[in-house]
């Protein structure tokens, strides 16, 4: 089912990738380190899961790819890599690897990949404050919506509480919550801003939202299934790192059946809140069974 | 001549402490850290010399102070504060004092430090886009003065060429273009973003870019001067903290008379550029000496 998706998506990678470098800043000359960490970081891109969420969306609402959706994707995966480098850091989880390759701090040194961070997030949100090909009134609603995803009470809280719950037994509803900040938020906001650049009606936008709020779910619920599963080449990263960290997980709550059956639900209610599109939204479908299906 | 600045800023330093407050999110149930270390950071304020410069920017343009310039001085303090923050980190400068108390990675923990700079950059450009009294228009240009003034071409390129230039011998020309990014762009896009909600002419806008480019330069020298001849207690930090570090200063190159010469000059040239304003500048005029006299 993954090759599916690819068919759809190879085009679009290939177009966001191209135009991914046209945003980059250039490296200065006095010192070229930070432009070439935001660079390295954004380059080690993996599926570009966040970007070919919002080239489906707009596929399902008959929107073809402009410097809109353009602009839109990049400050998403902007933000994303942001996030990710500054997750990775000694003080956070730690992590020496992100899929496969030395982290930013360690390709680099720590200061420059704070450092890279922020201006990652700066200019996930200049990006969209500089796309003439929407409306300012769409460009303000976009920069609040993805600040909402990204900050105090979205994803910044998600990282929050998550390294909080080490060594913690938060329950079920606690672990979930967890997730649709740190990682649901974003995905989400990937659905709806795509939604608003493309114009979507408010019951397409309620629809769309359905969706994204049951992969964004299933995405960790994957995530957390892999990292029992799969071995390090397949992941990038060491395999049972969450566990080895006494990290609460999908797996060690609900067992491995449970967790497998979860998701297997989260994609069934994705679908089905996709009934009321036509063949447009076949990529968001096979966009969703990919997600639960990777790695296998 | 500091009293005399207080005695504009006082009302004003009421007013936005005051209002910063509503801005500021609710600490989370789960994890009620995140929130309270970014008003930690915010209540450590010091002089709001950023505040202080959008609304003598204000006054300057006969512009009462209103909901649109409070939201500017709490974007421009809220990007500040993230700045100062990660400045302090152990992989940056390694500060375990800011103004006198306990930074925020010492008063939390490194992990929540991260995340509150960051929260805090992400909440300087969520209360613009949601000012309901500006136009989109001029959210989404004070958006991107923002970022340009925070990103990698400015404070964060800044910092970056700070952190490469210890045990470097850079001439004058590098350290100036290094404050020029690493404080002088923030305290630029104070005045201009306060210059554009107001609605100032081109005319005035380009009077007050030149002052603010004195001012913003003057402010690092004198910093530089303070570092040397204050002791502790004043300047919340240890004297010589640069000097120690064997980092170039203004002092290093150009001697402690020369530095204060230089400091002499930008003031000069900070108060000849607003000869086009009448007594509406006074208080641009007294945070201009405020600057260079503050700490003797």
């Amino acid at each position: 089912m993954s090759t599916d998706f690819d068919a759809f998506a190879g085009p679009w990678r290939e177009r966001f990738n191209r135009g991914l470098t046209r945003f980059l800043p250039q490296p200065d000359a006095q010192r070229p380190q930070l432009a070439e960490a935001m660079a390295y970081s954004l380059a080690n891109g993996g599926k570009r899961v966040r970007p070919m969420l919002v080239y489906s969306t707009g596929a399902a609402l008959r929107y073809e790819p402009d410097q809109a959706l353009d602009t839109v994707a990049v400050a998403l995966e902007c933000l994303h890599a942001y996030s990710l480098i500054h997750d990775d850091l000694p003080a956070m989880d730690d992590d020496d690897l992100r899929r496969g390759q030395p982290s930013c701090h360690i390709a680099f040194d720590e200061a420059t990949a704070i450092l890279a961070g922020d201006a990652l997030q700066t200019l996930a949100f200049e990006v969209l404050a500089r796309c003439d090909r929407l409306s300012a009134e769409q460009r303000v609603a976009l920069i609040a919506d993805l600040a909402q995803a990204a900050g105090a009470q979205g994803m910044v809280l998600g990282q929050a509480i998550d390294l909080g719950a080490v060594h913690q037994s938060p329950d079920i509803a606690q672990l979930e919550r967890m997730h649709q900040h740190k990682t649901g938020a974003l995905i989400r906001a990937s659905v709806a801003m795509a939604a608003r650049a493309c114009g979507a009606s408010t019951g397409e936008r309620e629809a769309l939202s359905d969706y994204a709020g049951a992969i964004g779910l299933a995405f960790q619920v994957q995530d957390d299934i892999l990292d029992v599963i799969a071995d390090t080449s397949t992941l990038g990263k060491p395999q049972g790192a969450d566990n080895a960290r006494d990290k609460p997980t999908y797996v060690s709550l609900l067992g491995l059946d449970g967790a497998q059956s979860k998701a297997r639900e989260l994609l069934t209610q994705a679908l089905d809140s996709l009934s009321g599109f036509d063949d447009s939204a076949t990529a968001l479908r096979s966009l969703a069974h990919y997600i639960i299906e990777r790695g296998h």
